[in-house]
Formats: structure tokens, C-alpha cells, sequence
């Protein structure tokens, strides 16, 4: 289980079969810079035109069609002291007419504090002379090579992942993404040291991480779209617009694995999801906006819980 | 400040313009019993037909079309030993091609108890064998009578509340409804003992409860959808479909809070919301949808917060 | 089957069991000067405050709930010169970003020459100096009482009907919607001299007219949402969000009717419509959006074609 | 002006920027033999793989991105006296819940007489025995490769068209296609008998055809999404989910149209677009959504209008 530091020649902005960047095995720990969403490293100088510059994709040996791909956030550390984000609500989340009154999507920088774990506005806005949030590291877009030949932009998600921006694909996730194509073709970029939920600006605070994943392969399992777990929860990720068809993405894939994995009839799995399921959204501003269904593994049938 | 105790001679199947059953001054406690989304009482005994009837209107004294009617859910008690929900996920919640792998809409029974704080399936469902869940009780539909002559059915909600099916709203919350008609005209019922997200089986544990609220008026407050506030949070409530729309009421209701009451400007509020909003799905069954966007009282500019 | 020449005392801006304000036998026909989408009459005067104050409700004799009351619009004549709309597309039309581009919602006044049958521009707008329009008139919004005891909005609209701002509601319409109160309750306003597909500016051509219908019952059909024929076509019509929504429910009653009245089998419907149905838009401004779903009668199984 | 007939070697399900099969000069006209929606060919031989295998793509010397390829679809001529469809609605076309009651989504066959001009069933359907529909030929799928090295699925479309099964691509239809690449890169295929609005059955008459199309340039043009021409009109096309924002695309670039190239104000714009504009549905099957905005040539500002 070996540890790689991967630092990238070139930048994609399709998560797509191309050539590989990195060849790891599987269970091997990739540790890797990204650089911002416009393409931005860490020194602030530009290596790749946005949007969202990927690092890959890493080859995970064994990787089949048919398999998942299991990412584990080790690690995340923010290598600029700087981030950036846009200063006026998006334009599809507020009632339309209200579009009018909103500022322009004028750009605005932040000071990240990787020691003290903060994150501030650099410049003084008034109201907010306070203001001091934690930070709080996010993956924004990561996933594998789609199905098909198809190339899709790091600026929407899809089955196979993408620019999900999900703030809870921070430290200490574990995601799994379905295996498209033969090495699976892992991506990851767009790292924002904080993000509320929606991305309602468009962006998080984007700026250039040091990322440790884990990458692991799981033979046999079936699943349509992204999945995770945490220590106390299991999760599903549905990726289309409407909001309401993300969440039908999402619940469809919860059904699936409580009727498939965990073995519920599908009017058990209807009690439980009824009852206990947690929705969560990752973005409204992509194409495709992200939905998270939850649930705590305390509600699953004991015999068959994972782990 | 006086406490009524309410005991309905009818129920209403809307929310609108209705003779008073019940008069209070501002301030006053109400303690009601209610029945459950199909018109059945404490004793199982047929009362009203639903959908969702409700106990009132309660007329507030001094309540007048732009003050703003707080509610304060105080307690809710189960007075009923048995709930029930339907067994299948609703047909909106999942990819439509899959329906058809749902179970029939059926009804099941749950056994509630209020001493243990427990909720369960009446009869063994195999894989849930063990499962007993928290009573979590809340309120499903509650609100105002609404503008404009409206009757608004109480499947549904809008602007003045109704059917909004969020388990954010039991014990302890503080809702502020806007009033647009004299005397408010406040109506609840449809109590949960309790209920994931989304509603997605399209009901709660449905039951009978006796619920104290605290009815007390604001005035000089513009707000256009219900908000609310907690210990540490303040939120408001989009009513609409497809989510996408309710989620652009509650976060243009937000915008307008900020930028209002906390005299934020349009640049400032977005900074803060884009960073920090919370969004919480409240039910994704009936006609309108319910999304609520929350923020943490500590971001607030310090010198305006509430309380 | 007499003529009644009915003068409205009061406008009403909500469907709802009201009153009658006139009675009627099946088969009569109803003369009435409506009033515009603002409540001004044929002499600019102002009677009613909007939105879309109505004509009505008109008590048809027999009609009970589960009846179908069929509505001919005879004639529609502009009773005013002038008429008025918004100079701006709205919000909700354009992609939300752009929004920004729009002018404002200025009302601008146009000139109905009900003999020369023609609408045009007040004011000279440099490019459509030439523009002179065909008088098209329609009806914006008429119906029936809804079920339940609900008072709908005339802004918007539901299976009784309502606001569907539908420019194929003009002279020679044939539109059946079902009856939810005794005397179905028929109310009828906001007529437009010309309005395109999905009344993106808010607004038609918004004036007076003289509208002469012929109101009919049906015994023993079973529809939900309204439809309508013409000579050669059948129709459906559906009201909700999004426009999916509304699609969803227009294709749904045209599937009922051709495997109900019609006798088709669930395939050989689905074989019909999916080759033969043609849809059009409504309007796509109010709160509830409208689809047509049309098939021409030349498709139907011959030996149950209708008249 | 020189026409190629043009026999692909390989299919494409994805339009991307992909070798060239073929390269023209502007003007030229090419014939081709597409393949079924399957792949099947003329003779019933399985060619390709699914969705839509795609003939091209033809590279049109002098083709640079900002320019815009004119599409004259000149002729469509059956090659296969049998087509095929499926049996049942789509789910996503009916309200959710009604999904349970729609037959499963069996192959249907179809027969196509090209010189009689007519498509029918081929096994007898009770109820549908009479019908014989008329031959409507249309190009399911083409386009362009799309921008930023993305390689989209042929069951969707976007900006640079693709599977928009909208039944106004039939011969005669002038369609203009944003560049994005060098070359253009044009693909077609996926041709239909006839097709209902909506695709709702999610096939129209999969079939073979012979095609020819003529392809030129025009420099200078600016447009975001497809547009067209008839004789007597104009039309843009938006294509996304929901049908709200397909909608919203198509008005935009109407709007840009009128406002850029005919010099119309955004008031003037407005005004006409909202008493005049007529949409049509594409399909409301594939990922994406289709919709038309259509404004009759008559209602340009003279000066300015096409040809």
C-alpha cells in the first residue's frame, strides 16, 4: 500500500477516458496539489484555464467495469493563504424578479489562516467586520471516467461523480463512485476551505489544497450513483436538475441498496426511509444541482450493517 | 396571559377566512387536542374527513393584515397509543420508470409510547424487527388564514403556512407567520409522532396529540413566508413547486431578512449566506413543497441580533 | 334555452362556492360585459381590484358534483379601444442571470380597433412602427367552484380551471370542466385581444369585452382536469409546476380518456399519443403553469369518435 | 458545390471532437444512410451499438469556432420498410403515481411504405385498426461537437444540438448550429417515420433512412443555442431540465436574436414576444428537454429581415 505524490503536468477540465496521469494499486494513498477553480496553484500563478482544472486521472490497477471505486479524504490542507469567492447570490436561487436587486457577481478575495483554521473576508465589508468562519476543507468536484466514451465538464456531475460540491466531501469521507472504464480514472480538484450548503454564490471560498485520498477497489457491488458512509451514517448522491430529480436519484439509490445490500422488502424499506431518511443539498448553482439522501446505520437491520 | 383550553366542535379541511372558534389575546396559551390526518381522534372515533383537518381558527385579539402572528410550540403530547403511515414510498420521490417497483400505497400501524418515547410498527416487518424509533412529535400542517379571500386546502401551503410537513416544527420552535387577516385566524392539526424528511411515504407516524402553543403578535415586522428562530438558529420556509422554487422563496426571504431587519447590504448578505445558509427539505409529497434555509444566530452582525 | 343578459353588481377575485349571482337552465346562453385584468370596466372606470376581478359565479340548474359543464364561447367583443400590457419579459422566462437585462415592468397601452379587427402599440416603439396585430380574442381566466370548499386565486388556476391565460380559449371554443359544487358555479374575466404562447410578458392585450357563452351539462363523464374539442381536434389541459408538471397532467387526462370513453387499451393509447399528440403552451407567468395535450379526432377509433 | 455521398465505416453515441469521417467545402451536399436508433442498418443488420449511433462527423473546411453551420435538411427517404417504437408511455410523461398502470415498454413494429407515404402497425392493435399515419421523416439527433473537449451522449442534447427529437426537423428545415470546434464536426442520425410532440413514448418511428443535407457557413453570427428558419418563420431551440429552463433558453436566445441582429430594444423585444411567439415541445424524454420558441417573419422589423 503505497504512498504517491502526484504533482501534475497538465489539468483537465472533462472527467473523461484519457491517459494516465498515475498508475497506483489497489489500497495506495495518492497525496496530490490542486489548484483553484480557475486554475490558479498555489503560488497564484495560472497553470490551466477553468472551469475547475482536475488533477488526473489516477489508474487504479484491477479496476473494472462493474466495480467501485472507494475514495477515502485523508487529508486536506489548504497551501494558500488566499481564496476567492463571488459576491452576489446566483441568479437561479432567489425568486426571479428579485434577480434585479441582486449585486454583481463581482469577485472577492479571503484570507485563509491554515493554523488557526479560519477563514475571513479580505477586505472589510461592513456588517461583517466580525466575521470569522472555520475552516472547513471540501472536495468540490471529484469522480471517475463516465460510461460511454462520454467527456463531461468539471462544471456538472453526473453517475460517475463530478463538480458535486457537497460540503460534506471533506476529511475523513468515504465515497464510492461506480467503475466506468478499465484503471476506474479517478479526478480530483476545486478544493473551497468553506462552502455553505448550495453554493449559492457559485463558488465556496476556492483556493489550493494538499489532498490525501485513499483509493481502494470493491469487487461485486452494485450501485447507479454515488455513495458514502461515515461512521454513523450511510448516503447517496443523486446529481440532475430539477432539485426534485436529484433527490429522486438519491432515493431510488437508497431503495436500491436498502432492497439490495440490507435485504429489506421494498415495504420495509418504505418504513424505514419514511421515517428516517435526512436529505441534504450539496449545490444549486451547477447544471446539475446534488442531493444527499441519509440515513443513520442505527436503523439498519443489525445482521447486515456494513463493517 | 391566559390559557385556553380549545376543544373544537369542527374541523376545517382549509386555511382561510373562517367565524373564530376560539378568541385569545396576545400572549395567551392554547392547549388543544388534536385529530389525525384522516379526521380520527384520541379514542379512534371518526370526527371530521381529511385531509389534515385542523383545530380553529383562533381568533388573536389586536392582530391586524401586516403584524406578524409567533407562534411558540410549547409541548406536545401523545394522547393516542397508535399512529399509522402508508407503506410505500410515494410514486414522486423516486425515478418515475420505477413506480413500478413499488409496493401497493398500503396502510400500516405503529404502536406509540409516550412514557418509553417510542414509536414502532404495530406488526413484525422482517429486517425491522428491531426497530423502535424516538418519538419525535411535530406539527403537519399549521398556519394563518391567508390574503385575498383564499381557502387555501390543507394538503397544501403557501405564504400563510399549511401542510408543511417539517420536523423542525415540535416542541420549542418559535414560528412567525405573516397575518393578513384580522385577528390572524391561526388553525393546526396533523400531528406526527415522527417523520423523516421529505415526507417521502407521504405521511408521518399520523396520531392525535394534545399541543400547547403560545400565541403572541409582532407588529411593524415585513415578512413574506414563515420564519422562525431557535436557541441558536433563525430560518425562514419556502412553500412551492418543483423544489427548485421553494428553495428560492426561503432563500430570497432570507436575503431579505439580512438585508432588512439586519441591515446587511445585498453584497454582505450573500457573502454570509453563501458561505453558511443550511438547507433542510421539510416535505417533497404534497402540491407544494417545503425547503428551509438556516443560519446560525452567531454569524449575525452582533449589534442586530434578535434577542 | 333562454338568453340572459347579466350585469355583474360585484367581481370576485377567487373561484370559490359564492353566492350565485345569476341562475341559469342547461343550455342557456350568458351575455356579459367583463372587466379588465386590473378591474377597470369598458369606460376606464375602476369596479374591482385585481387580480382578474370575475364575472359570476353563475348556477347552472342540475349541475351536481361529478357533472361536466360544458362551456361554448359563442362571441367575444372588445367593448373598449384601448388595451394594456407589460413591456418587459418576465423573470421567470428568460435564463436567471438575465434577468438583469430585462427593462422594467412598465404597463404600456395598446389601440383595439374591434372593426378593423386589429391591436396595436399606443405609443410609436422604434422597430415596430409597422406592427399592427390581428384581433385574437380570448378568455384569460373562467371555471368552475373547486372541490372541497377551496377559494383559488384568479392569478392562478387547478383541475376546476382558473387563470390558463390559454389563447385557445377564444370564439368557437368548446371546453368541458368537471363540477364540484351544485350549480358547477361558473365564473369568467380577463379577456385579452391577442396574447402569444405563454403570456411571457405577465400579460395579452388586457381589456373589456362582451362575452357570449353557452353553458351545458353532461351527465355521466368522468374527467378531472378540463378538456375541450373544436371541430377537428380534442383536448386536454393541465395546471401546475413546473411545465413538466403540468405536461404530466394534460397527458395523463388525455390517457384516461382514450382508455375511458374512447375504450383504448393502455398500449393502444400509448401507440396514439406518442405519435399523433401535439402540445401547446399556455401560459408560463402565473403560479400554476398550462400545457395543452391535443389529438385530432381523425386519429380516434371510428366508431367512437364523439358527435 | 459539390455533393458526397458519404458510407460511414463507424458510428458514434457521442458528439465530440472526433476524427473527421468526411471533409466538405462550404456549400457542399452530402448523402448518407443512417442507421436506427438501435443500430440497425437498412437491412436489418446490427451496425453499431445504442443510443443513436451518429454518421459523421463531417468536417466543413474553413470552419472555425464563433462561426455558425447552416443545416439545409434537403431530403429524407425511408430505406427500411419497417420502423419500431415502444409500447408503452414513459413514466416521466404521467402523473407519478399513474405510472403503475402503464404496460410494460415492449417492441412494437411498424410498417413504412415509402411510396405510399404511410406508417402503420404491424400487428393489428383493437381500436387502432383504421389507423394510418402519415410518413413525417425528421433527424432524431445531430449537431456539432460541443465546446471545452466535451463528448455528450446522443440521448441528450445541448448548446450544440443532438438528441432533441423535436418533429420540425423534417425536410426543409434550415437549422444554424453555433461552431465550437474547427471543422464544425457535423453528426446526424437517429431518423424517425413520424414522431408526436413529446417524443412521450420515447421512440418515434426508429427507422433507416436516406438523408441529404446541404452544409454552409455563415461568419459573424452570434448565437448561444440552435436556431432556424422556414419560409415564414423563426425559431430558437433550448434544450435542459426542466421543461422550465428549456424553455427559458429558447426565449433568451429569441430575445438576443431580436435584440442583437434585429436591432429591436429589450422593450421592443418584449412586446412582440409577448403577444406573437408560439413554443412547441420537442421531446420531454431525454435527459434533456426540448422546447421552441417560434415568431412569424411577418412581425420583424422590416428592414431587418432575413433574405
Amino acid at each position: 500500500m503505497a504512498t504517491h505524490r502526484f504533482a501534475p503536468a497538465a489539468w483537465h477540465s472533462v472527467l473523461a477516458k484519457l491517459p494516465a496521469a498515475l498508475r497506483v494499486a489497489d489500497g495506495d494513498t495518492v497525496i496530490t496539489e490542486t489548484i483553484d477553480a480557475a486554475g490558479y496553484d498555489k503560488d497564484g500563478v495560472a497553470r490551466a484555464s477553468g472551469p475547475n482544472p482536475m488533477n488526473g486521472p489516477v489508474h487504479v490497477e484491477g479496476a473494472e467495469p462493474g466495480d467501485v471505486l472507494q475514495v477515502d479524504i485523508v487529508r486536506m490542507t489548504p497551501i494558500r493563504a488566499t481564496g476567492w469567492t463571488r459576491a452576489a447570490l446566483a441568479g437561479n436561487v432567489v425568486d426571479p424578479e428579485r434577480v434585479r436587486d441582486l449585486p454583481p457577481r463581482d469577485r472577492a478575495d479571503w484570507i485563509i489562516d491554515a493554523k488557526a483554521g479560519t477563514v475571513q473576508l479580505k477586505d472589510t465589508v461592513p456588517g461583517l467586520e466580525q466575521l470569522i468562519l472555520p475552516l472547513e476543507p471540501m472536495i468540490g468536484c471529484f469522480g471517475v471516467a463516465p460510461a460511454g466514451g462520454h467527456a463531461i465538464s468539471t462544471a456538472t456531475s453526473a453517475e460517475n461523480g463530478g463538480n458535486m460540491d457537497y460540503r460534506g466531501f471533506g476529511p475523513g469521507a468515504r465515497v464510492w463512485f461506480p467503475v466506468f472504464e478499465p484503471g476506474a480514472l479517478f479526478f480530483l480538484g476545486d478544493c473551497h476551505a468553506i462552502q455553505g450548503d448550495g453554493e449559492i454564490v457559485g463558488t465556496g471560498v476556492e483556493t489550493a489544497m494538499e489532498v490525501e485520498v485513499r483509493l481502494s477497489l470493491l469487487k461485486g457491488r452494485k450501485q447507479v450513483w454515488p455513495r458514502g458512509e461515515t461512521g454513523k451514517t450511510i448516503y447517496t448522491v443523486g446529481n440532475a436538475r430539477p432539485l426534485d430529480q436529484a433527490l429522486q436519484h438519491a432515493t431510488t439509490e437508497m431503495f436500491d441498496w436498502l432492497t439490495g445490500d440490507y435485504g429489506l422488502s421494498a415495504v420495509a424499506a418504505s418504513h424505514l426511509m419514511g421515517q428516517v431518511v435526512r436529505y441534504e443539498v450539496g449545490n444549486v448553482f451547477d447544471p446539475a444541482y446534488t442531493m444527499v439522501c441519509r440515513i443513520e446505520k442505527k436503523w439498519l437491520p443489525e445482521s447486515q450493517r456494513p463493517r
